[in-house]
């Protein structure tokens, strides 16, 4: 690449597969990876940009033209295109629209852009074929022909009316098999699954996932069909969750990667560790509170990790299965009472079973007037914690927060406290000091 | 469903989709589920035992004999089968295989049985549409035909030869648009991507994600063409994945759900909760070692928590970029010195902004003596906390645990016992008691 040896570096590059061109463009700095990235064929270059990561793609645009960025959007996936301007100032994003050769991809872009990318509008793409149900099998497969360089997956032809009215669709296996002149409205499949625009994006994932679909058309709601959603897009999605969801859970605030700059990882880590500190800070007050105790017998220090700690565990494993019971709605739909009945019946066990194994402990290596103490404290901080994991997630839910935010940083934190100031309470009370 | 009122329960059932009627079983029990789930066509049925969850899929087919399994498994797409038939017992299986009248289903079950589940053997399907390289498309047309009710979605016709080693493939949208007469030969795509039976079901994830693919041919050794994997069965693959990390992080061994058996929710949480137990004990045990130093500042047992509680929050933030890291194998790859001074740097950070917040309070609401001893603490808690998160996940990888489970009750209780020994040794020496 230092060479500039274009020919060499064109030949190498026709031999591999986009996402594979795009690991390389990672290993170079900014102005190498532009130089390289100039040399492939604009088909290849849109491939790219369409799968790589947001940040690491708005980084790399930034030393990119709007004539250069249009090159590249021109041949883009509608939807594609659209997330890519949505990371563009404003004025770039207006130059680029209004640089496009194909009108047809401009106006395509503008009917996109108004929707949020959490619902179906925001995550369709309006390439897809459609057929009149008063076609013939062969003017349909004249349509797919038409439109073959613009769809690159057809899946599934969309009937319509006249109006563009969704009516139902006829799958590429059913139209390679069916008479050429046999009509589109006497075999096309009438029963199928569809989404509005605004409808939430987990609910198209639920959707398709639950019906085993790869596309699902998109209608406004006079029921017109407006686009479709791959399955592609789908799986990204699931992907995308699944990593904000663990990093909820791990108390990282925004996405943010291993490879990005020191001062976004500070900052996304921050936030929750100075919650965890200022829950910490309570607990101090707390334990300065029966410093008295504590002054007549010192061994009543020994307790305080495990309080914290088991309150901590117990309160991310009943918030993490509530979380994924809130995600699974397909799953068994228990009632209020005895859900609650079962985790204060498991709590319970637990419970018992580790407040007796630190009662023996208490028995061999501490003072045996504090085995009353830490085995009923810790009863009482698993059940605690229990009730804790099992609220927080549903009250974060009930006010859209994501309800994994709460088997992190903020339940260990929660359960810090409130286990170490039973654990005092009830030492205060039992032993009379 | 009490009545027994088979003509109204038919026509009811017939205006829903299988994913539909198999909520409605969830809602039964057992054996009103099975009464109910005999009265559906043997496709219904079949759809929606290949759907719902392996647990309940096994608790539910108890009472079934081998004959009604029979039924099912005829219809049931092989890999499907083959999974249902992995949680029965060997008996049960055997007899199941001997009683089904299609007996290249039979033979398809038979080679897919020896494969596990985590490698792409295990993951196949064997109903694909090939066709000889030699043929016309008019020939590839009639062999979909045939197999048009056995295999559900084409996607595409794998191309082979005379011994069935994979060419290549046309994909269904360029069959549509073939001329009749065409050779295959002449028009099928032979830069396809592949997968051998033996590959981890995670690198086809991979592939498949990164090249945007709805199937993908599985060949053996000899590059003879076996089977296919879809889109569908990467999907659950994903979700799965991200429900056991999940689970992992929170310290949950097994996949539980909640609604699960009470015994089964104790078993699945008692192993971590029961670790963390004994690392606080061992704390505790520390803690008794400077019982000396408690008596004399009993003010010292007021920042036990927060040494605690920051080291925890701290692993469990670097742990889980690591296991990020790790999983996105796509990502910018950093050498390992770079990699650790990055780490150090935002640890030397946060534990500077959070030991002066702590500081702040010490000075404050605490005896001033300590000023030093927790500010200094807490900085060397974060930047131990944040090298054991570091190394803990990539000592798990290499060993093939899991690394996710790093980011749980581990990372917390390993660094409770390392924070809070770190806390007393620094107050020991600075405070010279």
């Amino acid at each position: 690449v230092e060479a500039h040896d274009e020919k060499y570096l064109r030949a190498a590059m026709e031999e591999l597969y986009p996402a594979d061109i795009s690991s390389i463009l990672y290993e170079l700095d900014t102005e190498q990876a532009h130089y390289l990235f100039s040399l492939l064929t604009t088909e290849i270059g849109a491939e790219i940009l369409a799968n790589i990561d947001e940040d690491d793609r708005r980084r790399f645009l930034q030393d990119f033209s709007s004539v250069e960025i249009a090159r590249y959007i021109e041949v883009f996936d509608s939807d594609d295109a659209v997330d890519l301007l949505k990371e563009q100032p404003i004025q770039i994003r207006e130059e680029v629209i209004g640089l496009l050769q194909d009108r047809e991809q401009a106006r395509f872009i503008i009917d996109l852009l108004p929707y949020d990318e959490d619902v179906a509008g925001g995550l369709m793409q309006k390439e897809l074929v459609k057929a009149n149900a008063n076609w013939t099998v062969n003017e349909c497969i004249e349509e797919i022909r038409k439109q073959a360089e613009d769809v690159e997956k057809v899946y599934a032809v969309y009937v319509v009316d006249d109006e563009q009215t969704l009516l139902g669709l006829i799958s590429l296996k059913n139209l390679v098999l069916a008479r050429k002149n046999t009509k589109i409205i006497n075999i096309f499949d009438e029963d199928i699954h569809y989404v509005e625009t605004y409808r939430p994006v987990e609910e198209v994932t639920e959707i398709m996932q639950r019906y085993d679909l790869e596309a699902i058309p998109v209608v406004n709601v006079q029921k017109r069909l407006l686009g479709r959603i791959t399955i592609d897009d789908i799986l990204d999605v699931v992907t995308e969750k699944a990593e904000e969801d663990i990093q909820a859970i791990s108390g990282i605030t925004g996405e943010v990667e291993e490879d990005d700059s020191l001062w976004d990882q500070v900052k996304a880590r921050l936030p929750w560790l100075i919650v965890g500190v200022i829950g910490s800070l309570m607990a101090a007050t707390v334990i300065r509170f029966f410093e008295g105790e504590l002054t007549k017998i010192a061994a009543l220090a020994m307790f305080i990790p495990i309080m914290g700690s088991t309150g901590g565990n117990v309160g991310i494993q009943t918030a993490s299965l509530i979380v994924q019971a809130l995600a699974d709605k397909t799953g068994l739909e228990i009632s209020w009472k005895e859900r609650l009945l079962k985790i204060v019946a498991i709590a319970a066990l637990n419970g018992l079973i580790i407040g007796i194994l630190a009662g023996v402990y208490v028995l061999i290596f501490s003072e045996t007037q504090l085995f009353w103490v830490v085995s009923l404290s810790l009863l009482a901080v698993v059940l605690l914690a229990s009730f804790m994991g099992t609220i927080t997630p549903l009250i974060l839910n009930r006010f859209g927060i994501n309800p994994a935010v709460a088997s992190g940083p903020f339940i260990t934190t929660a359960n810090d406290l409130v286990g170490i100031g039973t654990y005092f309470m009830i030492a205060h009370f039992l032993l009379k000091i």
